[in-house]
């Protein structure tokens, strides 16, 4: 998987809790997810380490990951050096709420950002009258009002499918807002809790937590079933939409097609759509 | 349910996150599940709260609850007023890491302790080479060696039933460290974190830990399945048993009969136990 300039992809995956971390891009003084990740690399890898780490869902401030993808390219020898046992080695530089789950060399057609097919995330919600477990505060949502499942998943079956989210988005002039959500569901755990499954090839910024937010006021009764699909025919974002807090948020998983064919064929789809100035990830 | 002493005697079902707590217990100084509890429940109902909380398993400092149960007998003005809507209205003077799940009525007979059956806790433990997802590293313990679920199985197995757990428990010269465990068994769920469920009329303090240390000692190749059983044949403590670190343990359930003749019948049996000097909860 040694490339001619020396270098290896590695994919590696990763599960945080965003509580702590001001998003994924690195700012300065800011303790950011790409931040502490490449600051670990480097104790492991050295001066070599990656100059730039590529994500799949660059993940807003308080939201968290059990399936979030980067792609970083280390120096060969480094890599080698690490490759025996790099879950471990990697949990021992980087704290708790941050780790890698997977790290494996790929070929360089492998773009963790441009290469993906979808990502999918879960974002869960109580309406239990004593509020929120206390074990899972950190990422559950407490809602006060009762929400009915059969309201909910109503409202989701109307945004499911190809449209303009420009209702759910925030404006940017010269990009698309048109997205494919190819899953929108709800289901209730054993402990009562609401989770939405939420997958589309892509999504602007605050979208997943416009469009729960949007169901969950169809689904505690104070909007009808259609209202959430109605404000499709909007072309800016709907103000009466909550746009809800990060920390019910998690990206689950993000999928890539199968070989490095894939990846290079998926790959050029999405740069050619990003320069028709459609831009999508 | 009102006494003729003008009191209720109310159960309340709870969940706790453990992190900042220093255990059940109030003690001066020092934040604990029932001071924080005893100052929410004054809050509303007035000076006329509680005078005692009496629960059915005093947890240790960093232990989790989902399911702990405890009574307090309140003025039955000042329940009536409450009973309305308990729930919303304890999670509004509690902080998040408690929460009451129930709050009912009860006929006097109930006693949280003493008409107790059993008590459930599960131990949580991930021994991927990874560590712990970052959203359950709160509840969640993380081992470095591999660990068979067979093994662990076979180890538990022989531990279920009644026997002299002098082994395991902390020794005190009056007290029995004879229990009776009714279930103990392993399952790995599908994130791949291994469960303890450990179920026993009662628990000497830190039992658990130590049982589950010992398991997972066997459950990792370094000692034979037969050897935490093997360990009861002692009369004292056994040093070499590792007290895993209290985050990991959670109380999901107390069982308790299922009226108050059953309630009134298993705690007599309780206290007669006691008087016998043979404490046991």
């Amino acid at each position: 998987m040694t490339t001619t300039s020396g270098t290896t992809r590695v994919r590696l995956d990763l599960a945080y809790d965003g509580t702590e971390f001001s998003g994924w891009a690195v700012q300065p003084g800011r303790r950011t997810v790409a931040g502490v990740l490449t600051a670990g690399l480097a104790r492991l890898v050295g001066p070599d380490g990656p100059a730039e780490l590529t994500v799949a869902g660059r993940t807003d401030a308080g939201v968290h990951a059990t399936g979030q993808v980067c792609h970083a390219d280390l120096a060969a020898a480094a890599w080698q050096d690490l490759a025996a046992a790099p879950l471990p080695r990697l949990a021992g530089v980087l704290p708790p709420d941050l780790r890698v789950t997977a790290a494996t060399a790929v070929a360089p057609e492998f773009h963790a950002r441009f290469s993906a097919l979808s990502r999918r995330y879960a974002y869960r919600v109580s309406d239990a009258p004593s509020g929120v477990d206390p074990l899972r505060r950190r990422d559950t949502l407490a809602w006060r009002r009762p929400l009915d499942l059969a309201r909910l998943n109503a409202a989701a079956a109307g945004l499911v499918g190809e449209h303009d989210f420009a209702a759910y988005c925030r404006h940017h002039p010269d990009r698309t807002t048109i997205r494919t959500v190819v899953r929108l569901d709800w289901r209730r755990d054993p402990d009562r809790v609401l989770v939405a499954t939420v997958e589309a090839d892509a999504f602007c910024q605050a979208m997943v937590r416009s469009l729960v937010g949007a169901m969950l006021v169809a689904g505690d009764g104070r909007q009808p079933p259609e209202w959430p699909a109605g404000l499709l025919a909007r072309r800016e974002r709907a103000g009466e939409v909550p746009v809800l807090p990060p920390h019910g948020l998690t990206l689950v998983a993000v999928r890539y097609p199968a070989d490095p064919a894939g990846w290079a064929a998926r790959a050029q789809v999405t740069r050619r759509r990003r320069l028709a100035g459609s831009s999508r990830t």
